[in-house]
């Protein structure tokens, strides 16, 4: 299965869809060694850049990430790293160091790198001088415990990778259960999204379900639904919100469709004053969401 | 004063640092023409897409919005806009022939390009159909009425415009009454804040001050600072917040430096779970200025 943009090195990993996360690193012995790559046109640079597009990341089931910060929260959540490349003149660096270390000890391929070529992969003219390739995981539908959740975020038809990504991370941060994209959305994974995660997205479970199986899978669980609606007739602040429930958002440009706004439990809505028109999609989700678990939050 | 990546056909205006608003169209005898260009090396050409790099942005006084929206609002808001460029198939639609129209009888320079030349201004692949040139506006921070103001956000040292947009978004939708950049921050007519504000950049008054001249107009209006940060020992919810008062805060990577943590009348923080180590800048203040606003916000 060759790719137009590289060689294929990235075969499509047979769990793709319901990956199982790895428990433990692998055993000291499997040690491997650093490779040293200068070439812009070396297949595995043209794989890793290739990672940017949406249809090769849907191919291949792997994504990048940008920084060390990344990388290292993945080896914390056991999330499967594929590729570690960083600039020659960060190795010794102690925590690119430790870096490096934990990634050989898991068997994962380590490449230093000129900062060409992270510019190259990374389309960028400052990179991050650590890049690195992760196998994507989403959660099945069927494996978010609704009974034990607190709120569960249902984005239908979300647009923005950064709007995507910010909102993981409030997620992670209010204490909410994880998201479910529905329908037609952006990418999780796109380098944007994983961006602004800020490392939420190896914490916060992710589910993608199309509009129909979304409303199947709230009914069967009797999920309290609450969506935000510009035609919303409750202020957010009204509700005593129980939980487990669902905060259903709407995308950036029509907001909820029809379908989901009758499937509400309750619509509500923000107070605006002033000229703008709505609030942003993760402003507005950020604070239904810290509306939302207001009672059960403390410092 | 040409410039090196045009012909400096746009000149620093006399009063670019505190421009005063125009307040009426010119009369309709000085009804102009539309002109053609779709040469990609024209010097009109250059020069918008000159603007958007800072440097040139702060030699002209002038920024880029893209979109039919935000010109149709800067029309409403009396900004003062100097070019209206359009792409010929979008002519005959009724909103852009009314903002064409809008145009000619302000004196505005009207020109009509080929979807390449947007292209190559907006530096995007598929730009919007309508891009006009605009004179940035600050206000002087002695124009802040802080008596009659709300909440006044202060900014240090944001570094993110699409958090600043959000922002400026933010503060229009919650009634806030504007946005104080102190020190050394990120532009605020840069094109990626810009489109993040949708518009709101025309609504919310927007000045700039160093720490110190910031510091001096705080106290010397006696202003209550509120100011988050992530040694806060108060939770956001428990002050009582008066209003006019000041919110606080710092930038994405260090928060608020130790002079502004210690002018603060109370140092709040909003509360965190999970693994992520700081909220979005802009969720953080987006969450705070409704809590700050709560009482006085009605459906």
């Amino acid at each position: 299965m060759n790719s137009p943009r590289g060689s294929g090195l990235y075969r499509r990993s047979k769990h793709h869809a319901v990956p199982s996360r790895p428990a433990e690193a692998p055993p000291a012995a499997d040690v491997g060694q650093v490779r040293q790559i200068s070439s812009l046109t070396n297949d595995l640079v043209k794989d890793m850049r290739g990672l940017q597009a949406k249809k090769e990341r849907a191919e291949t089931g792997l994504f990048l990430a940008e920084g060390l910060k990344l990388v290292t929260d993945a080896f914390v959540a056991g999330w499967s790293v594929k590729t570690l490349a960083y600039a020659e003149k960060v190795r010794s660096q102690p925590m690119v160091a430790k870096a490096i270390a934990e990634a050989l000890a898991r068997g994962v391929d380590v490449v230093e790198v000129s900062e060409a070529v992270l510019e190259k992969i990374s389309r960028r003219d400052n990179p991050q001088m650590v890049v690195s390739v992760i196998e994507q995981c989403y959660q099945p539908l069927e494996a978010i415990d609704a009974d034990k959740a607190t709120v569960i975020v249902a984005l239908e038809g979300i647009k923005d990778p950064g709007n995507l990504g910010t909102i993981i991370r409030t997620v992670d941060s209010v204490g909410a259960s994880g998201v479910i994209l529905v329908g037609e959305t952006t990418d999780p994974f796109a380098i944007e999204a994983v961006r602004a995660t800020m490392g939420s997205i190896f914490h916060v479970p992710i589910a993608r379900a199309s509009l129909d199986d979304f409303l199947a899978f709230a009914r069967a669980k009797r999920l309290p639904m609450f969506g935000t609606h510009l035609a919303g007739a409750v202020d957010y602040r009204t509700p005593d919100y129980p939980e487990p429930a669902v905060l259903l958002m709407g995308n950036e440009q029509s907001g909820l469709p029809p379908r989901l706004v009758e499937a509400c439990t309750q619509v509500i809505k923000i107070p605006m004053v002033g000229e703008a028109d709505s609030l942003n999609l993760a402003i507005a989700t950020g604070v239904t969401l810290y509306e939302m678990r207001r009672k059960r939050l403390t410092l």
